[in-house]
């Protein structure tokens, strides 16, 4: 018996799974406020020769951009990977409100793993975290990806 | 009896304190390539509607785009302020090899400061970081910069 994926999430899925096609690492995410998807993106540091191009750098920098705001205290953040320390930096500096992250990341998380950001005395702002809604189908495309360019 | 500044550092200090005339918390940086500038910035968070546009996520960016590659590893960054945990994991993901910063930044920091971003066990790339050439320019500006907003 299985369940459906928040919308969200399920939409997070499909991005990663195109960024995979693209020769990307596959991580989608998306930004919600007040019940609607602000931004979409999906990894993009080889297309974009980007280095900071994580799929929640590029979420953020579009949703506050469509804002109009640089703060984004209202708006919740969907991604297919736990986020690495940059993102997690950007996450806390646009004060989204609940972060929604699938698969963890033992080598690059910064979440739950290594330098443990948000539970630093000098994060200045802490989203609510939730993790693992999707942690099985994020977690296979990652693998899927690293295993055939081994 | 002083010293002039190594080149790079008195440029991000210009930089930084244009950007406070623009109503930016006054941060500039400068990227060097074997001897040569290819790449400046100062913070932009407010003026982009941006919370990532800090100096060093735009020094990395424009770089990264100019030289074609998403890797910087024969460059080094100059930063006028000590970086926070998302600008210290991009300087990481970026592969830069120097890091030197002017002011401490006990309050967000991520090098000396808070996470110890680069110490970290899960941090794969780590600079060499020279830290306080120019500290005094940089920490006075900072907190003229404060003090008139108060």
């Amino acid at each position: 018996m299985s369940f459906p994926l928040p919308e969200p999430m399920r939409l997070a899925l499909d991005l990663a799974r195109a960024a995979a096609e693209a020769g990307e690492v596959p991580v989608g995410a998306v930004i919600v406020r007040e019940g609607k998807v602000v931004a979409t993106s999906a990894n993009a540091m080889r297309g974009e020769y980007d280095p900071t191009a994580h799929a929640e750098m590029l979420a953020i920098r579009r949703a506050a951009a469509a804002i109009g705001n640089e703060r984004l205290g209202d708006c919740d953040l969907w991604v297919t990977l736990e986020p690495c320390a940059m993102c997690a930096g950007a996450i806390s500096l646009a004060r989204i409100r609940r972060l929604y992250y699938a698969a963890p990341d033992p080598k690059g998380g910064a979440v739950a793993h290594g330098p443990l950001f948000f539970a630093q005395p000098t994060c200045h702002h802490r989203p609510e975290v939730y993790a693992g809604i999707g942690e099985g189908e994020a977690a296979a495309m990652l693998r899927a990806f690293f295993a055939a360019r081994r």
